[in-house]
């Protein structure tokens, strides 16, 4: 398994707008992209931390994962981004010691990456997803 | 604002001995480091993933505060660290611009560093650690 640092984590809010005045005038970061992802209903925007991206996500539709996500447990951190190399293989490696597969292949996820989620009742509570960049 | 990268992501797990195999096993890290931190409660363990440290948080009875976390969320992310240099300035200017510290002053917490909490009402539901390395 090659697990090589924390590509990004997704942050659940209800607004962008309302959201990115904490992260880039309290933080000090900067947004450099905001991208929607129609087939997951979600409006996202990142910013840099380091070697990891902060990914806000806000839900476009009551019936977005997000937005249930939010009604659930409110906004904050949804999920965990693993960078790896060769996703293909590092998701059948999980699949074979015991981890529980959301996408059983790689889909096409936000800012141009190749992603698969991990159950995260397998993965010690943190929805986790794998992503590796394949224009590398 | 000097906010670097995330120094550490907080997991809560109710057991380390339980969470190890899956963070060592499956992803392929290695744990460095197990330190008790009395006067919060907690049993840590540390493994390093690229910039960022993984933080396992195991609490010591049941007043700790991470029992009370696991019981009311379950176990996962509990909070994030963000490294920041002069943290005594930092905290000032986050309260400055409205933010709500747990910590008015910062204080010694695992991992040798010098850390203080702000309030996730106030920082888009997320508990925040800001974390400086004095030692260096």
């Amino acid at each position: 398994m090659k697990v090589s640092h924390i590509e990004h984590l997704g942050i659940a809010v209800k607004s962008i707008d309302e959201a990115l005045p904490y992260w880039e005038n309290v933080l000090g970061l900067k947004c450099y992209k905001i991208e929607e992802v129609a087939d997951q209903k979600v409006r996202t925007a990142f910013l840099k931390l380091g070697q990891t991206k902060i990914e806000l996500l806000e839900p476009m539709g009551e019936d977005s994962t997000v937005a249930k996500f939010i009604e659930n447990r409110g906004i904050g951190i949804h999920h965990m981004a693993l960078a790896v190399e060769n996703i293909e293989e590092q998701l059948a490696e999980a699949a074979d010691k015991g981890i529980r597969l959301i996408d059983q292949t790689p889909r096409k996820g936000a800012d141009g990456m190749t992603i698969a989620f991990l159950h995260p009742k397998s993965t010690q509570g943190i929805l986790t997803e794998f992503c590796e960049d394949k224009n590398k």
